[in-house]
């Protein structure tokens, strides 16, 4: 259990929805491990934790420095990604096939499901013995991890976010309407937050905005919009595909059809533009005035180009390379375990270091907006876009007559 | 009717969809105008034919030019935009308006509509010996001018379009299911083609490509997708809005109840995720083993961020500015009417030249994609990427592992 390191093989595996800069933390951990004397094979799991149970490993200890580079800057999971939430009888197997490999330091690329595995295969190493670090790196474009300022592949989305509606609010402003985008998010509102940061104007959309950390009323919603088009004669809204009810409800279980749901347990929330469309459909039944002309209504539900578009953040693509890079030093350093974690030294100019924190402190857990950063029912904070500005990157500026 | 120019203001206005570079057009036409002995006052149109009738003009002849540039850069339509189809009483109302301003000089920057717009306002100029000059200055997203070799705002849709498909489709290959991506383009596959550009390996994404030049066959449809699917445990399918069956139903009309139509009569395709949710529904019961597992099947709609993101192909920039400068140099050159269009000199290098063609030819046409550019019922040629190619801007590279 001391400091002193077992040589031995290493693996990588990327989990959860795909990002823009998933595999610069991939080469991170690479170049972190490489040349390392107690590390002998760097390998790559297939799709995760699938690969590591079915043996689908790929050798990455020597490949070309340009290579690297090249797949760094792709967006998605170069080595495939996974859904499957392992319990401990399939963390059971990763264990067994570990050790049959050799492998004695094991990197899991992911979100809060991800640390939950590492945590469980740390737990399962401990309790026989087995030397093996354990390492879980950040990804999720929802914020959502604890510990963290933000999240690798975060900034890069709202980057997307952020460029999705500064497009869309002067389309909505030539051609007015109310115009409903639907931003991903299941629990936090981080992302559909950004939809604010490039508003100037007074009358600048999003004019809404709606995070699930706030209690989604459709009564109360109809009546927002209606005094925002009353007065701008539009309204340009954003609502993340969390949004639910006082009770817990999703607003897309409220107002269709669609109970699908994902391995997780969840309702089905992303490849799909309902909530969009229910919305859109709800607008138009309570604004169309007795006997008059319906108001014009359209969604779009931004979908899975707002994780894998291919314009990442700078700050992304260096952070996520950093925390990759980190797990690995860290490890090799002597470390059994952690999850490593993005902290703000500063905002102006900004300034970020990697620090290493418990697995039981990110696992299986997950991150609100802060109250400070919301305002009212239905829009952000000065504060949150302070926070945010310095991670998306350089932005367009608007023209205006 | 002569080549003698009469002093008097000049009008500018834009119509229809916005896109990324339209601005670009607005600004070349100022730039062409003034300084010139016979332009007074150059006014834009606040929302296009609305703010002519509506007496809604905006003084923009003392614009400092770096306020243009900035204008220029900007996406949407920094006038406003109009979706009003005139007819010939429209246009008598249009018609009176600019004589009662003194304007000599009228630009409309549009698509087919708008040249047709262009067309009877210069007959009922022409017919009551009212001397003005009358352009038509192009602008869609979908390509559907005739006598264009592309119309400006296609490359920069096309550029969006086929960044999305790179990411999404190496979204979809980390993790493997079914995905659908509906694009724009309601009678003119081109757009939907773009989604092809990014594809290296022979396995890439998309693997179907449905445009509305070719019938839609839902069981052949099925069936393609099956066999995708069995080849490669994955398939990216693009589908244009605008797809048909060969009695010319809409597919949209034919697996859905949404029967809203827009002012030109036509079926609303665009702000919803009806299509692609509708597909993704019938392919999950299609593709369903009995009693097994249905497939997992996601739908995005790639919706308005399409037309309006904020970084446009460059190509794109200097041929929307350039067709608006050549507006206004043809009309103060002594041309009584037109439209301007886009001739590809080569494609590599790449060069282009703007010629004015008669506003019968472009107006209330469309232009489809020809035939030697598709490739069986469900893919495009090289021919047309190789056309394509050089419009869209420097794109990323892709790392495989």
């Amino acid at each position: 259990m001391g400091k002193q390191l077992v040589a031995g093989n290493a693996v990588i595996g990327q989990s959860g929805g795909p990002t823009a800069v998933i595999n610069q933390s991939l080469v991170g951990v690479i170049e972190g491990l490489r040349g390392h004397g107690a590390i002998k094979r760097i390998f790559g799991a297939r799709h995760g934790v699938k690969g590591m149970v079915d043996d689908k490993l790929v050798d990455l200890t020597d490949t070309p420095q340009d290579r690297l580079e090249l797949i760094a800057a792709t967006p998605s999971a170069a080595l495939g990604s996974s859904r499957d939430k392992p319990d401990r009888a399939y963390c059971e197997r990763i264990f067994e096939k570990l050790k049959a490999r050799d492998i004695r330091y094991f990197f899991y690329i992911g979100g809060n499901d991800s640390s939950d595995t590492c945590r469980i295969v740390n737990e399962l190493a401990n309790g026989s013995g087995y030397e093996l670090r354990c390492f879980h790196v950040p990804k999720t474009i929802d914020n959502d991890l604890m510990e963290n300022d933000h999240t690798p592949g975060f900034a890069s989305a709202a980057r997307y976010v952020a460029m999705a509606f500064m497009g869309d609010q002067l389309d909505n402003r030539a051609l007015p309407g109310i115009k409903i985008n639907v931003v991903m998010g299941r629990h936090a509102g981080f992302l559909t937050a950004a939809s604010g940061l490039m508003r100037e104007r007074d009358d600048d959309g999003p004019h809404l905005i709606y995070v699930p950390e706030r209690p989604f009323d459709t009564d109360a919603f109809a009546g927002e919009v209606e005094r925002v088009y009353a007065r701008h004669k539009r309204c340009h809204i954003a609502v993340s595909e969390g949004v639910q009810d006082k009770n817990g409800t999703p607003v897309l279980a409220l107002v269709s059809e669609i109970k699908e749901k994902d391995a997780h347990g969840n309702v089905r929330l992303s490849g799909t533009g309902a909530l969009g469309d229910a919305l859109a459909d709800f607008l138009t039944k309570k604004l169309t005035p007795a006997g008059g002309k319906p108001p014009r209504v359209r969604a779009d539900t931004l979908g899975y180009p707002q994780r894998c578009w291919p314009d990442a953040s700078p700050v992304d693509q260096q952070e996520a390379r950093r925390a990759g890079r980190t797990a690995a030093e860290v490890a090799v350093r002597g470390d059994r375990d952690g999850s490593i974690a993005i902290e703000r030294v500063s905002t102006s100019p900004y300034e970020s270091r990697m620090k290493r924190v418990e697995l039981s402190a990110v696992a299986a857990k997950t991150r609100h907006m802060p109250e400070a950063w919301l305002k009212g029912s239905s829009d952000v904070a000065p504060a949150y876009f302070e926070w945010l500005r310095p991670l998306v990157g350089p932005m367009p500026r608007i023209g205006w007559i």
